[in-house]
């Protein structure tokens, strides 16, 4: 069993997927961590594989990531981050706060990691894309016709009732980091319907975010080294034809 | 501002939905709590759509079900739940508890209340189901042969690990109760598909706890009252084109 005092993210290598929102946090927290991406992806999923059998006082889980920490393994991301967060000061400040950031960013999961993996996945994730391309065309259309205003509608509105560029206003938090990762990945998946978004100048407060957490020291760094995870075949897959301008009247 | 110290769950009436797990948790601590549901419909979408605003150092929210305690207000059910749980003594006593509960609430929320939602909304939510119909019978048809079993696999691979009924072995946690919640819904909506699945005697552990859950004396007498919730236009819905039997050789 390890007792590591270091965190130890356990993730599948050659896709930022889910795991990036937890390498970010670390990353902008400065404080030392592992990470199985370091592996191949084979040796990776053989970390995987074991680690998702528990052990030690340990339930199974049922998939990555994972993280180790002082004896405690955990899984699901919104858990993993929630508990780094509150470890690594980033959960905010004020009472309750650790409650709010974990709304916040299971909603930025929810609307815009989840809901865009469903649009090339829509009928089974045990289905290759082409097997279902045509009704992933379709549920793209919808997505980007309802989902995606309305997702971004309310960031702004978080942004604007507060005194500050961040979800909690100027306490920065790990709520911004996930939603610069589901705003970063969302721009790769549909590139011209996230431009006519941000043209539109409606959701200035939330391109703004992503703008500045892009732009912090640690962030930056590591954005621009070889550790980023080059998006690909995981969450975020760009399909030029799911990449579709909204048209609101279209039925 | 409310500074009660009950708990105030909000959340649409006429509808189990994912405010249903909340409700349980509540019933099972025998905590005194208020319910939105008491409200007619109407009352209580004006109720929901004032509280999604947040205020009061909160933030807006974008979607029920959403606790207010003691001033913070805060939403997602996953997010409720741990704050409850670990308000009345339902999240585990060992050190790290509480995030291993929260991994096993997530992952039963993920794969047996998300996934069976969409396999009646597999392109849009905002359409209705007769026009994703076709779309929502091949999805169904692949949800039931390949994720149902692993799914069910799965919590019985977690309970033949521990050393009692339960998921984290002889402590009852909340946990429990969102498993109980999902393996109820999942037989509603796809009765054909779970009496198979329970007939074969594969997975029994998982309908122990099933049954184990439903037998508690304050869930029991829940279930027994008019405050339970009917299954009927929420997340668990019945259509039988949607409920097969798992033929694991066809494609």
């Amino acid at each position: 069993m390890s007792l590591s005092s270091q965190f130890e993210l356990i993730y599948y290598a050659g896709v930022p997927g889910r795991g990036e929102h937890i390498r970010l946090l670390l990353e902008e927290s400065g404080d030392p961590y592992t990470d199985t991406a370091a592996y191949s992806m084979e040796e990776c999923r053989e970390i995987v594989a074991k680690s998702l059998e528990g052990g030690d006082g340990n339930p199974p889980y049922y998939a990555p990531p994972l993280l180790r920490h002082e004896g405690l393994l955990i899984s699901q991301t919104s858990n993993i981050l929630m508990y780094i967060g509150q470890k690594v000061g980033l959960a905010g400040s004020k009472d309750g706060d650790a409650w709010r950031v974990n709304a916040l960013a299971l909603t930025a999961l929810d609307g815009l990691s989840n809901e865009v993996h469903d649009c090339h996945h829509p009928i089974a994730v045990e289905l290759y894309y082409e097997d279902q391309k045509e009704e992933s065309a379709r549920r793209s259309r919808e997505w980007i016709k309802n989902r995606l205003p309305k997702h971004l509608a309310y960031w702004q509105k978080v942004l604007r009732s507060r005194a500050g560029p961040w979800l909690l206003g100027n306490e920065f938090t790990y709520a911004d980091i996930v939603l610069f990762q589901c705003l970063d990945g969302t721009q790769f998946a549909f590139p011209k319907a996230m431009g006519q978004a941000r043209e539109s100048g409606e959701y200035d407060l939330v391109f703004q975010l992503w703008e500045g957490v892009k732009a912090r020291p640690n962030i930056a760094s590591y954005l621009a080294s070889e550790r980023r995870q080059k998006y690909d075949w995981g969450i975020y897959r760009y399909y030029p034809d799911n990449d579709v301008l909204s048209d609101k009247n279209s039925v």
